[in-house]
């Protein structure tokens, strides 16, 4: 994998919005100050950051995420406001970005932690990959799998969601059938979301670690899936709606054991 | 407000993706067959349907949403696939959309229920908007005020996100004053949310009906807001994430207080 030189060319950075260019690449572009500081103090790798302070409407936080890079001798190349626009997929743009390499993982990394892991069948949404990320980091998530045909995680829309989170958190790709051979000769229960779920997700005594196993958005499992996992949980739903958004499903599931883990609801027995 | 004749424009269709059309007409564009027949079923008022057979792909759905169309009266134009397609939004058009009323309601529409209201600042996604319909939808809500500039929840990606749930929902919308003046003199507490709240959401005891309060995704609740909550709850977080995704924290919130209306915690006290 060549590294972009440090003259490198923006048209070889936009071309980071295309998946292919992406996945050929093996890189990524994040835009905006906190996916840039996240990627920085994750130690993730960056080749370039490329940065306009005319945009930074003298946040302070723009400057430190520059600062920072230099510090780090990574290469940081200025642009004027109309190259960065260019390159920039938001509206009022914060006027910092980097290119960095894409951080795969393999099942092998998420092994021998005691925490859970999201397994996620064929996501389509950025937005909703990102927020998932997102949560899982804030309910310390050992990683997530994308299994299937997902969304790519390092796509701009799942980046800016995740708020940088993307860069803490361990992804695995892998197909169906990979994860139906992996998932019985781990030590975790598999648990699957579904409306057919035996368990209300709020009454059931989650596992102290366990894999959070959802359906995409439009399909929900395929049964290759659904015959892994050794409990399936619901979320009950009032009014009209026959389901949630793939995000707010899988998050009140997370925190929900994540809450049975820190004994919240046992300290609210306790209490009352 | 003029009814579109039967004998439309495409083009005045056309113009409801703009917010500026949408206000001056009071009307929206719905797309997609979920949200088409949860609108016809909500008994929300449709001026006309719109619809493209060869995009139905055979669809028992669209089929009979356009029959339930037909069988309330309503006018029904059929348009060519490139005409359609200069409508929608979305990829993979399916074929069906209808131009209605917004429905808007008053805070006394709002009063005299047993369940809780959500009230957003200034919310600015439509993606996230939409969600937290879906879900307040899902958790009994009796409605949703939008306070301050909020994101137009007649937006196309607002209905799309709320599965159509948006025509099941009361909405108001007042200013951040009127909902300082409203608020204290409401039968229900406020309850807002923010990570220097007191409770922990997950441990602190619901009342049976509130107002639940959230913030914008960028600035949280601004003082004259904070100033009428009886009680703040907070999400803890672990992680380096700093802030959870805003349909995400609501429903969370929403979620554990209806998990204890149905008593769930309390099911799982007993079986224990």
């Amino acid at each position: 994998m060549p590294p972009i030189a440090p003259t490198f060319s923006l048209r070889a950075c936009r071309r980071l919005h295309s998946r292919k260019e992406r996945r050929e690449t093996g890189r990524f572009l994040a835009e905006g100050i906190r996916p840039v500081l996240a990627a920085l103090r994750a130690g993730t790798k960056i080749d370039l950051v490329l940065y306009t302070p005319e945009l930074f409407r003298g946040s302070q936080h723009a400057q430190a995420a520059l600062d920072l890079a230099l510090s780090l001798h990574i290469p940081c190349q200025q642009l004027t406001k109309a190259e960065f626009g260019s390159l920039a997929t938001r509206d009022n743009p914060q006027g910092i970005a980097c290119v960095g390499r894409q951080a795969w993982s393999s099942f092998t990394d998420l092994s021998g932690n005691d925490s859970s892991i999201v397994a996620l069948y064929a996501p389509q949404d950025p937005g909703n990959l990102g927020t998932i990320i997102r949560t899982c980091d804030a309910t310390n998530t050992a990683g997530i799998v994308l299994i299937g045909e997902s969304v790519d995680p390092w796509h701009p829309g799942v980046i800016r969601a995740s708020m940088g989170a993307i860069f803490d958190t361990r992804l695995v790709r892998c197909s169906e059938k990979d994860f139906a051979r992996w998932a019985p000769h781990q030590d975790m229960p598999v648990i699957g979301a579904s409306d057919r779920g035996s368990a209300d997700y709020a009454s059931y005594s989650y596992p102290e670690a366990f894999v959070l196993l959802m359906g995409s958005e439009r399909q929900g499992l395929p049964s290759v899936l659904e015959d892994v996992t050794t409990k399936m949980v619901r979320i009950p739903m009032a009014g009209e709606v026959d389901s949630l958004n793939l995000a707010i499903a899988t998050s009140l599931i997370l925190y929900e054991a994540w809450n049975d883990r820190r004994q919240v609801h046992a300290a609210m027995r306790q209490d009352r």
